[in-house]
């Protein structure tokens, strides 16, 4: 579907974000690019594709995403390791009811402490925005992993 | 060169595009972005540079690439791999006679249905594009590996 | 922070001519891309992180990028492998006394004359840019790179 070049840069600046502020450990910026009525969730493209119901990670509201950044905060005093996105170009999908939908290759590598960069998961994320006050916020992201990871507690988000 | 954002995000629509129709396995989806008179080739960059005339995968028109698509299809039943490519931002060249010419560098993972993912193979696409009543279409597109790689008829499309 | 399509087209060609430039060992165009006055550094995140000093590669001004890309020329008759940059979308920070200030998030691989490829290196650029008569060049790029590198002469740049 086709969109209008400022559309574009809205919605590439919010991804770049989320990106950047996952990777810069900003983790509570992120938690802000969400709308209080979201869903955020991992999930691997093999239970996807075979309409499985696993889910690796799940917050159905803002404040489950608040708690989550907080229980990181809690168990992790030091960063483990740094993460480091890249992201592809937005794929976009439709527009119904104001909410945006689109689609985000990314590769996510991580690097240790001792300086060592690794691949660590690619796939994409299935987005929907919505705009309030022209400023845009996420409804719903669901990473869908190519990659079978097994997240955790200890995990930063995807 | 310059071009305006309209421009810009029409070409980025249609590489973001090509990239997902492979990634999701719309193979059929991605022939339907090329001209009916096109030309599509997979090369190394050792070739290029010694000026070497081995291609890897050579499409010269439209059908023969639904043929391509039509025979992976008859071979591999099942997915044996996911595909995952990240593309970078264009890097237009030219603008002639209503051809545009850009770059794009690519990276592409494959990931087992293990749920192993590993980098696959890295270049750029040297691409050229037309439009056709506002609606681009590929005319060529060189995939111009760094990788050394070994396609076969049993492989997707890079 | 918010711009226009036009900034973001702007600033996202010259990041992709930035990359390719160094892709296909356009070393000296390269160089073009950054003012007169300039800084180019290129620092590990963990020692930006722990605000330590050391720097791995620096040039305060044009001249010494120009003498280190000679250099580069003198030393190495032959490629020695094939840089592939994949850049992710730019996240705006600052617009301030006619500079633009941005970072992007790279992922750098290198492929042996064999055809290996492997992840060279991840990070991202802090850039400063300035118009001069509506042409954006390069005031400061700051390489902070995740993974340990160890660069030498014989180094391209990052």
């Amino acid at each position: 579907m086709k969109v209008s070049p400022e559309v574009r840069e809205a919605l590439t600046a919010l991804m770049a974000e989320y990106a950047m502020a996952i990777d810069e450990d900003r983790l509570e910026d992120w938690v802000e690019l969400f709308d209080e009525r979201c869903d955020y969730r991992v999930v691997t493209r093999e239970n996807v594709e075979q309409d499985l119901p696993n889910v690796l990670m799940w917050c159905d509201n803002k404040n489950m995403l608040r708690d989550r950044v907080d229980s990181y905060r809690n168990v992790n005093e030091y960063n483990l390791h740094y993460d480091r996105h890249v992201l592809g170009p937005l794929v976009f999908r439709d527009h119904k009811s104001s909410v945006w939908s689109f689609d985000v290759a990314y590769s996510l590598f991580q690097t240790t402490l001792e300086g060592e960069s690794r691949l660590f998961s690619v796939g994409r994320y299935a987005v929907e925005v919505v705009f309030k006050d022209q400023e845009p916020f996420f409804k719903a992201v669901k990473v869908i992993a190519d990659t079978g990871l097994i997240p955790s507690l200890l995990a930063t988000p995807i």
